[in-house]
């Protein structure tokens, strides 16, 4: 029925103040209004509708996001909205498009890589949109690895241009968003050589089309990809290809604020440490692991929903069948993705003012806390965009076979989610990294105390000894306990990877040998800073009834399942005994228990819309069933009881006439 | 360049003979024979090309499904196919569409459960296609639990006739295949009421179309569920929902050979036993594991031959950089994944011969072997099915960026592949199955010895006194030590479970409680199972020059996997100490150097055709940039430079004037 809340009762469960959870979710009261404004502001715009999108035709699909696009450029005009605020306009619209690269690529490059001279004349352009941009680093060949990029700048003292060049296939211009029909500039990455000499690779703005026509100029071949998966998701971004033929840009379009090349053809590297890019990196991963908690956060949200809309088995009498929600098998594979959600705001929220902090040193060429930073960033990339991905595969199996519908919404936020695990550095290279930092951070113990989120394996002596004390489930609800067993079995493993690449005759072949090793104990390194992160979260003021409580048993849920599915790690190292990883598995059930009520009333802390969710099994009042049917009719095949087809490829093998159809 | 194989060298290194293996991998020579003939068949002809699938709207892709099953039935019939050829005809053409459902389960159900009188009327119908049949049990409402179906059956003594209707929204049927625009009739599951007494769930042939103008018939309502995930997939078949309004059906339409009811209406039994129906049931899902198998091949087929290809980082005086399948992250990822698909298929040619003899036990009444029957295939469905669905996604996540272009064929098999894991048994609810069958054999170790794959559980008692002998990494290199290890771990679960268990008050509540540790327990359970049945594969002749080895190393790697990847459990239930763990994993990173000269010739030995794979990345020549463009090039958006919307909602932002533009 129209209008009735069919999980009002559950809401009712709540023991805790569900408007103080919203605004300990956006992490500040000024957070949760612009937020909640923005979700409210495109949910309510027609233009923003988002149902039909997997029905579309590719080029339909592409015209419709073009639409939205230029609407929230008038939106952000008219209403003259924030930064912040068309940051946020943005995000929930929840389409990628050719913006996202304009506004997070291509004007952030221009203000972190240009001389003052050249960032006067660009960034006027880009703010106004006289020109769209986009980031042209990866080939068709070559991915992460930047030294391989095979497209030259050649530069012509004659002319003092710089000739841009593709001289094979695999170094087309490959992925880059908005580049195929859209942008009209590309900063595009490419090997500077000057008199036959190679100078590394460095960015240039090219032109790609014309201001007037729009057409390519001359020398640049430029098309689309092709689809990716899913039907929305990044089907609504022309990802595109680009070839350069001997393309002449002037010497002033190389971006000139660390290196240059000067009119005589000589190449000076300015005074500008190359560092100051690294702060760009932290804050575009804390940005990749805020998204992670948002994409989570909805998949758990619809599946929570359902679950406790949902009855399957377990009927007595005749009665009603139980609530999906309250089987420990489903509240297994729930709540500790509930619970994650939690745990990866939190750590965003942290990276902040870690960033923050950096940027500040960088200013003045404290250079001592980056490679820690750079570390941390890179380790919470990889753990929590791929517990993300898996997360909402998850939830999908959790809604039963209706989550496999696209109206169902977890279908494409999968696809739609997953090449976070990819982008900005794949999952294991970034843990990789993480590794090198482990092994030196250990190996230069003697010398030099580590810092932030390595400190911990300062006490790596002291926590290879101390065996864990636990003796009851109950003694596990206890921050210390908890944070304790986390680095000892991290700095253990490090340890452990140490002594074992000492073995090798050569530190980069023990390194390459032990590599599936030094991920593991790199996986365990960030799972440290992320409990530990929430734990300090709760060391502070949190408002509003039962927020703290209700915050805390996640937190025990969010530290005891990993502990439980590293278990063999814990175990390994010797930390813990059987019996006291059982103890917190024992632990763990009861608290599973203590956030069934609150399920429901956590999930909406979230404060989604249902525009945003689009998913007919999350919706706020859950009145599925009638949902479910009314999408499905929305179907093209339902246009017809006897779509096209059926006339000329079934009626003839019914009628027997097979032989003498055409088909 | 065409013509050249760009993996050849990869092949020259394959340390045993390729067509044996292929052989091996097939089953026998008969079986190899007929696969690469269907394979050929459906490559070859252009009504089966897929490549334009995901570019296709619901409409044109549905009418291009029809076209091709008509194509296919005219094939069947003009090449006079065996069944056993259409099935793989079937398979080959990679396409889900009505007529699975038709040959799968609404011919084996008439087959199955209908009277020899019954039989005689419908099979001849069905098996020329006078009629299209489908299956319908599950409803909006309603998905495993058949005993919630809400659909009523209710019989009408006057007329004789069966009344079928559907009481609520919730009672609408809702998934079956070819239900929404081809089906002619249903198997309709319903409840039998008579004289206002419910007789349990039946099944009831209902003619759903018109079999003159193929119009739905009065009383029922039918349309299309709408899309499901991914482009191609399952949305080339037309899943369906039907609402029954009083529909009325002669009384010889409900299926009577287990249970009828009289002209008189009365309720009567027959003396067939219900059990048969459990032999069908082994049989699916001995083909789900063999399914699993196929997928997983295709996946890893893909993901080893671009590893072979793409080259990254490691470049040496600018040599070309190193081949990704070369890193041991890669290897570590890889390898075990190609070692489960050989272990999945050998596990499905076994369940063959378990199908085979529980049939012939069925037919004498000999019921003994039923239980571990059906846990043996419940369990080994959902393992395989689970580890298949993570193994594609890693496999696409393995190919970096380009794995998440349709055209790299992964997203879509990924997309095809996961309800697997949902249908014919959620892989939970699965492994609970299991669950109560350990807990029963364990508690009955008094009284019966069990059997089959349960009989290592008779020696419950020394497994959990004896512990590994393991002292060094070649000891891992027997059977006997591997056997011994996965059997002790399973049996020390399944007993520690049970022990616990007794602690609650009732079974019930302590199964409810126990259930995650219990699904680890079953989990451990069929882990024993395809492991053994891998090792016995192994102890039969194998011929081909260097197969039986290379299979071997396979068979340990995958062994070894699981343990490293599960020894929380090998060690929290004290069977291995650190040590011996840490030694199997020394010994799995030396087997991954045996695999690798073997790797593209393993994946060539699954036979997969390129028309199969479709997939750019996973061409038998490796030629894969060019692919990658060209496919690229047929995207619709490349239809023009300028596409629809650029004028009308990107040219007013760069020109300024959006504030006059018709948005």
């Amino acid at each position: 029925m129209e209008g009735v809340d069919y999980l009002g009762d559950e809401r009712n469960k709540a023991q805790f103040d569900v408007e103080a959870m919203k605004v300990a979710w956006a992490g500040s009261p000024e957070a949760f209004e612009v937020c909640d404004r923005m979700a409210k502001l495109v949910a309510n715009d027609p233009v923003f509708e988002k149902f039909s999108k997997p029905m579309l035709g590719r080029k339909e699909l592409f015209k419709n996001t073009l639409r939205k696009a230029a609407h929230a450029w008038k939106l952000f005009n008219d209403l003259h909205l924030t930064e912040e605020e068309a940051k946020w306009l943005r995000h929930y619209i929840d389409e990628p498009n050719y913006t996202d690269l304009h506004w997070e690529m291509f004007v952030p490059a221009l203000e972190g890589q240009c001389t003052e001279e050249q960032k006067k004349k660009w960034l006027p352009l880009a703010k106004t949109m006289q020109i769209i941009g986009t980031y042209a680093q990866t080939e068709l060949g070559h991915g992460s690895n930047v030294q391989g990029l095979e497209t030259t700048a050649t530069f012509d003292r004659q002319t003092e241009e710089f000739v841009i060049h593709s001289p094979t296939l695999t170094s087309s211009k490959w992925w880059p968003g908005g580049l195929a029909k859209v942008a009209t500039h590309a900063i595009v990455y490419a090997r500077l050589i000057i008199d036959g000499h190679f100078h590394g690779v460095n960015g240039f703005i090219v032109q790609i089309r014309s201001l007037e026509d729009h057409s390519p100029l001359p020398g640049i071949t430029v098309g689309d990809i092709g689809m990716k998966f899913g039907h929305g998701t990044y089907n609504t971004m022309d990802n595109g290809v680009a070839k350069f033929d001997h393309v002449r840009i002037p010497r002033d379009q190389m971006l000139m604020r660390v290196s240059q090349v000067t009119k005589e053809g000589k190449y000076v590297k300015s005074n500008v440490p190359r560092q100051v890019g690294y702060a760009t990196m932290v804050s575009v991963r804390q940005t990749i692991v805020a998204d992670a908690s948002k994409a989570l956060s909805r998949a758990v949200c619809i599946a929570t929903r359902y679950s406790a809309v949902r009855r399957q088995f377990g009927s007595r009498n005749g009665g009603p069948e139980t609530q999906v929600i309250d089987y420990k098998t489903q509240q297994n594979r729930l709540f500790p993705l509930l619970a994650s959600a939690f745990a990866f705001r939190f750590a965003s929220n942290w990276l902040k003012s870690l960033y923050t902090d950096l940027k500040q040193r960088l200013q003045v060429n404290d250079f001592s806390t980056l490679p820690e930073a750079h570390a941390c960033t890179a380790g919470l990339k990889s753990l929590t965009t791929a517990a993300t991905a898996e997360g909402i595969e998850e939830c999908r199996k959790l809604c039963g076979g209706h989550g496999y519908l696209i109206s169902s919404g977890l279908p494409e936020l999968f696809a739609f989610y997953v090449p976070a695990c990819t982008y900005e550095g794949e999952n294991v290279v970034m843990l990789l990294q993480v590794a090198r930092f482990l092994v030196k951070t250990v190996s230069d113990l003697g010398n030099k105390q580590p810092v932030g989120t390595a400190a911990y394996l300062g006490r790596v002596a002291p926590l290879t000894q101390k065996n864990c004390v636990v003796q009851t489930a109950e003694d596990w609800l206890n921050p210390g306990a908890i944070v304790e067993a986390f680095e000892a079995r991290a700095a253990r493993m490090a340890a452990s990877c140490c002594q074992r690449l000492a073995e090798y005759k050569s530190p980069e072949e023990g390194f390459a040998e032990l590599s599936a090793d030094l991920v593991e104990a790199s996986l365990a390194h960030c799972q440290v800073i992320v409990v530990s992160t929430f734990i300090r979260r709760l060391q502070q003021d949190i408002p509003g009834k039962g927020v703290k409580q209700a915050l805390e048993v996640l937190c025990y849920v969010y530290a005891l399942f990993l502990l439980h599915k590293h278990q063999g790690d814990f175990l390994a190292t010797g930390y813990l005994t059987p019996k006291q990883a059982s103890l917190a598995n024992d632990q763990l059930r009861t608290l599973y228990s203590k956030v069934r009520p609150n399920a429901i009333a956590l999930v909406d802390s979230f404060n989604h819309t249902d525009h945003y969710l689009s998913s007919v099994l999350g919706c706020y009042d859950g009145n599925v069933y009638p949902k479910l049917y009314e999408a499905a009719m929305k179907d093209p095949l339902n246009d017809s009881d006897i779509p096209d087809g059926i006339r000329q490829y079934v009626q003839p093998i019914l009628k027997q006439k097979l032989h003498s159809a055409k088909l």
